[in-house]
């Protein structure tokens, strides 16, 4: 095994602080990776903080990774020393259902092994995320980052990249199609980039008009300020489709009123209530409301070419490792513009 | 203009009675109808007592009619006198918009034309139903009811048929696909014979076991009793569409759960209040949750011809016009199997 600086949060109320963690040298198809960034998701709040129940502590959190392969198992056909590398939402899965026979091991019928706040397949071990200086992952799991790419920005595309790219291909986004992205952060971003690269014409909603000159930088086509009840009557029946990334409680129905006949909504924010759904805003035009959850490791390889293809990356702020309590800080109240990535040099190797 | 004799309710607390409208004689492009039958849905109650507001009196209401040409203006083309018809839940729209122009009519984006309670388009009357001996009609806007269909069973696939059958085709519902029907009345017992016809495995879902032999008998394959608990559970992503016609309030996260991955939740009925959504249950198995209203005429008569192939029409039980008001009191208990049909000849010509 091998000893690996790593942050870490001892339980649900300690924050983060440097600890030694254990990865294991290559098995036979698995690469050693060093890793060099590692993004900084919600998510990892959410679990470090035990918010959705059953987090395993100490938890290393992370799973936005990018970095060089350092080692290769003798069986390793897909990777060779120094390829830069990335490592998204899970490591492994059953490799045998349906799902993941599809290539959507994201939705695995045994589920999926995530990247950390998880237990290896074989039950040794808890799996330990990108905090921390390496980690060991089988060749499958492993994606490819196009040299054309910064590693740093890189980084979020592994979790929110992946989470905006996958819906807007699963669900059909055409050229010439109105998108609208509601809530501009760290997964509303990258919807905007992806869909205005896809040919759609995008408009951004987001509660206030603070955010509406980043919202045209990043390259939407236009802009509205959802505090203002005359905005759904103004772009009623308009849309085509909905990239809704809000966590906090909204009124479905009124952002349904915004889709034209056969429109979808697509939900990536999980609000802490279920939130009331008229059936008639549905049924009348037909519309659908869904949601979309990360993507397979064959789309997320696509999502990294078509970013390298369209000159695509997350807007980050670098961070040390150190500050990645005051980030935690920081992203609680939105302030990121619109991701955290930690320079994991900063951890001591 | 021609007296007509019919059954209106002449207010939101009346019981509909007797009375005499007027019909115009058919214009250049117009059928008259001789009506024999008329389904009795939900719909007319609800609007003949104003449960949906803005309800027009007096009102015939009506909306599964079937009958004969009985005179057809000069420039008809398409029936003769003798032929035997049907009109549905609406009598026009405005033929030029995108979804008239894709045989979308009833999302015409002006709105469409209602058989009743609505006013033609050129303002010139209140449109009125099938409780009555005869309707004037645009061609465009009747279809033809194949030889092979008895008239009286026929009538109600003017609503209920393409209420079930629209979706079940416009959402892609393939031969070995697992169906939930969710409620087996006027709506749901249609969509078991649609479903079964297409090669779907079909599971009724009851509240109580009363209606486990009805549902085997109209084709069902499987049964289960959603007061009990264990039915979600042993059910959990089993079914990959969930034709849902209920319309009192329920909860749909317990439904959505018995999706698989990418499956789709389809709300026919419309409860009084809306229902909460938790989007976990959508993004986790990327489900879709959507609704769906009668269909276009193209499509209505594509249902006909695929009754007539299949031997599907509705089960039903004839009445008398006179028996109207009493018939409303029983379906409001859910004491019919499955559409109440009146004999129009039991009106006075």
């Amino acid at each position: 095994m091998l000893d690996t600086p790593a942050y870490a949060a001892a339980d649900a109320t300690t924050p983060l602080a440097p600890t030694t963690i254990q990865r294991r040298a290559p098995r036979a198809r698995e690469v050693l990776i060093d890793i060099a960034y590692c993004g900084v998701c919600h998510t990892d709040l959410h679990q470090v903080r035990d918010e959705w129940g059953g987090s395993i502590f100490p938890m290393v959190p992370g799973h936005e990774i990018v970095g060089r392969v350092a080692e290769v198992g003798a069986d390793v056909t897909r990777f060779k020393i120094g390829d830069a590398v990335g490592v998204g939402c899970f490591v492994d899965s059953c490799r045998s259902c349906a799902q993941c026979e599809a290539g959507e091991e994201q939705f695995c019928e045994q589920g999926m092994t995530a990247t950390y706040n998880a237990t290896e397949r074989d039950g040794s071990a808890p799996t330990y995320g990108g905090y921390s200086t390496r980690i060991t992952v089988d060749q499958d799991y492993v994606l490819r980052v196009p040299e054309a790419l910064p590693l740093d920005a890189a980084a979020p595309l592994l979790c929110a990249g992946i989470t905006t790219y996958s819906p807007l291909r699963h669900f059909g986004v055409e050229a010439g199609d109105a998108v609208a992205v509601v809530g501009l952060g760290g997964l509303g971003h990258m919807a905007v980039k992806f869909a205005v690269a896809m040919g759609a014409r995008v408009t951004v909603l987001s509660t206030s008009e603070s955010k509406r000159d980043d919202a045209l930088k990043l390259g939407a086509h236009d802009f509205a300020a959802t505090r203002d009840p005359a905005t759904f009557e103004a772009l009623a029946k308009t849309f085509d489709f909905i990239v809704d990334s809000v966590s906090a409680p909204h009124d479905y129905n009124a952002y349904l009123s915004l889709l034209k006949v056969d429109g979808t909504m697509i939900l990536l924010g999980v609000p802490d209530q279920p939130a009331p759904v008229a059936a008639g805003s549905l049924i009348m035009q037909r519309r659908r409301l869904t949601g979309s959850l990360i993507g397979g490791i064959r789309e997320t390889q696509e999502m990294l070419e078509f970013c390298a293809e369209h000159g695509i990356v997350s807007d980050i702020e670098i961070i040390d490792i150190a500050d990645i309590n005051t980030a935690y800080a920081r992203m609680l109240k939105g302030d990121v513009r619109y991701r955290f990535v930690i320079d994991i040099a900063t951890l001591a190797h």
